[in-house]
């Protein structure tokens, strides 16, 4: 895959990606080649989600040209254990992955759908997992054209739709919407665009301005992290790219480079290495849980915490080798926390994945994050924000160019944009970095934002005895919101 | 334009356009044959509307394929003589037709401007007017594909971002959306769809439930409204269908027909007749207005009432002449209000007008409106709504099938389905046969239904002398509404 780490700014779209997807997840895994880390065991939830369904949805919902009149299967699960008449749906709003994970990962819905009498839906997003339009040919032009938000959103309004009218006691469902990164913003346009089939909506860990926001934002919050767990971290970490560079001026600089990080290849530049590790801080960042967890890699509680204490301990400004040997040992916390990685690849060799080029493909046409650092206030080298750089990555591969303005027009990109909004519930962790495009304050009375503090990325979606008070208040607030959303659509039932 | 006439069915869409819009009013009349009557004078406000402007507008918007990404100029009219910062944004949602015909007849827009210092602009719909994205070439397949109202909003979406980005007064603007009949729909779907970019919405005659409502309500609207003005009037027009379908099985009964109700050609069969009349009783009944009128043609103040009259006064059941006969008066009264015309004509044999294959093509994709007749509680001959056939006839047309849930999904079909919507006026006459699709209870404190008591279609959209007072009560509840509306816009951007 050539564009990957080449081009810094299609990277955080693809961390974005690899933390939210946990097939994705694998490909980042498979660079850290001697890595045999086991895979995540199956969750407690793993039983619900082994039936799939299918519904046949048109593969193009806004042209009525015939030749576009074809029929895809999209995958979903549904568990309807607890379906009672006029049982809520609780409907998960399926990100950019194989729907089975996330059906197994989501802990939140499963813990509180039996209080519901809830069914349970994970709806599959099209070109992903098993619902690929076209098969193995969905991947390239015209085929791949249908892979937008608007076609997804409009999949799962048919969806809801079908599922109200082939249950006799779900005609009269309210239907709440659930999802988590690209699925929580998902969740949230679901409600926005479609009130007349969503009563309400969580959506957790949402970057929904990210479009609009500061290209600073991002890292600005990886950095707040690190501070907030060494307060000198991020200086040194800021201090290092300059011995990297400094290494990286001759042919002998670089090979040191390679043995000093423990590379299975030689480097080509210490840009390569720069945007590895830079990309190692994000990851980090992101899976910052206050639990050990076995997500993107095998890692320790609080793995900022870590990470910062092994780089902290041995720094010592006036010996670049050890500036260095510092970085490896911090990054290293989440190369190799189980200590059997030989090597490391800074650059993924592995074919495309299914799942990476599909999301290549949003980035390139609907969802462009920008992306940028000062160098000053954060942590990182200063980098600008380049569009053009960006576009022509795009071009390259799929010959398209991103329409960076569309999703604003399409959906908002601030707090004015979705004043008049409701039952929407945006929750985000105040250290995951994309909290930095997330709704982080109320908009007003029926529309809200909770912060868990100490958070990371989806932390909370699903229970674990170490989390902290501010992941249960957030539950406990969510629940009521629901609770809300249900009893007054029955409410208005009764009207009738 | 084979199908024209032929389908009861398709035929009501036809109506709907053509008391719509001005120049497919004009198609009508010219099965007028000898009508001479005058195009209706141009309007006080004709000055305001003689500048086009154009935007650049790509093509397809939910398809990032680079060749879909083609452009097209779309038409609009913008007047900004009142314009100071902050001024509001009055936009017109341009129906399916020429949209400076829009302009210069939607005078209520005109008549408010002034007290709010509003910039006025009329957008034209792609396919209709000079919005054509493919020039003459627009109205064939795969060309025709991006004709849906989707497309449209996307368009008007692209346009108000357009007018806030380029005049740096309108930057922070509120934006209010109108729009009358297919318009109308637009403009409340536009404040649905879109609200981040519009803060409310007046829509007027939108019967945005013709999707799903009953398929007698239409023509039990035309009944009452016939029954209001004559109690009788009813049961005589159902008592005269069968005295037609008696004449009507003999070549010699037909040509009798032909004699008695003034045609220029030979009647094919009595279907013909009776679907030509049924047709000017929907007509007169959406343009029977307390004034003299040259809309759809030139008629009296109260047109039913006066055609009722015609009816009543010499009707003997016993006497099968005399019923036609009386039919004929009546009906006359919408056919030659001035007396100029010589013989009519009840199948159009003008070519495709280009408003009206665009218009067929909406009808047979996204825009079904099921219509049927009882003859019992309405004054029509029983007639059962046949999707099959409607399908049919549009699969011969343009080889593509409507997709009837679409809208229903997409934009809601209930007043449940619109419950958490805000900021819109749905004001119908409740003497308009298209009323039955509209909006006409309040759903809730910011979403309220406004009924033009005696109103016909589209009443109200310019004052006249002898507007009755419910007009002027709706006007001032409008006018209300939009000051609140553009109030709230503005007190929010001072909380910023």
């Amino acid at each position: 895959m050539r564009w990957f780490k080449k081009n810094f700014y299609l990277n955080f779209s693809i961390i974005f990606l690899s933390i939210l997807c946990l097939n994705e997840a694998l490909l980042l895994r498979k660079s850290f080649k001697a890595s045999k880390s086991p895979l995540k065991s199956k969750s407690k939830f793993s039983q619900n989600c082994r039936n799939s369904s299918f519904i046949s949805q048109i593969i193009d919902h806004f042209n009525f040209n015939p030749s576009n009149d074809r029929k895809y299967k999209q995958r979903y699960i549904i568990f309807d254990k607890y379906a009672i008449s006029n049982s809520p749906i609780f409907f998960y709003t399926g990100n950019e992955g194989d729907i089975q994970l996330f059906c197994e990962n989501t802990g939140f819905i499963w813990e509180i759908a039996p209080k519901f009498d809830a069914v349970v839906v994970f709806a599959e997003h099209r070109y992903y997992g098993s619902s690929l339009p076209f098969g193995n040919e969905s991947f390239v032009a015209p085929n791949i054209d249908f892979l937008t938000s608007e076609q997804a959103l409009a999949d799962y309004a048919y969806l809801v739709k079908h599922l109200k009218s082939t249950d006799q006691r779900l005609k009269n469902s309210p239907v709440v919407a659930f999802g988590g990164s690209y699925g929580g913003m998902l969740a949230a346009w679901f409600r926005m665009k479609y009130p007349n089939l969503i009563n309400g909506a969580i959506a957790a860990s949402a970057p929904i301005w990210q479009f609009s926001t500061n290209c600073e934002a991002f890292q600005s919050v990886v950095t707040f992290s690190f501070k907030k767990f060494d307060s000198e971290c991020p200086d040194l970490i800021r201090f290092s790219w300059d011995i990297i560079n400094q290494y990286g001026q001759s042919d002998k600089g670089l090979s040191e480079l390679k043995e000093i990080f423990g590379l299975c290849k030689p480097l080509k530049s210490s840009k390569q290495l720069k945007d590895w590790i830079a990309d190692i801080y994000g990851n980090t960042a992101m899976v910052n849980y206050p639990y050990e967890t076995n997500f993107l890699a095998p890692l320790p509680a609080w793995p900022v915490r870590v990470m910062c204490s092994n780089i902290t301990r041995y720094f010592n400004k006036s010996n670049p080798l050890s500036v260095l040997k510092s970085i490896y040992h911090g990054i290293n916390v989440f190369l190799n926390y189980t200590g059997t990685s030989s090597c490391f690849d800074v650059e993924s060799d592995t074919p495309s994945d299914i799942g990476m080029v599909a999301w290549t493909y949003q980035t390139c046409t609907e969802f462009v994050f920008p992306m940028c650092t000062n160098g000053i206030e954060d942590m990182f080298e200063k980098q600008d924000w380049d569009p053009l750089a960006y576009n022509r990555e795009c071009y390259d591969q799929f010959k398209t160019m991103p329409r960076e303005e569309w999703p604003l027009i399409n959906y908002g990109g601030s707090s004015h944009d979705i004043k008049y909004h409701s039952n929407l519930i945006f929750s985000n962790g105040n250290l995951d970095p994309w909290s930095a495009g997330g709704v982080l304050n109320d908009v007003n009375e029926k529309l809200k934002a909770v912060i868990i503090e100490n958070g990371a990325h989806h932390l909370g979606k699903e229970s674990n005895e170490k989390d902290p008070d501010s992941v249960l208040i957030a539950r406990l607030k969510e629940i009521e919101a629901i609770n809300t959303w249900i009893q007054d659509h029955l409410k208005s039932l009764l009207i009738d």
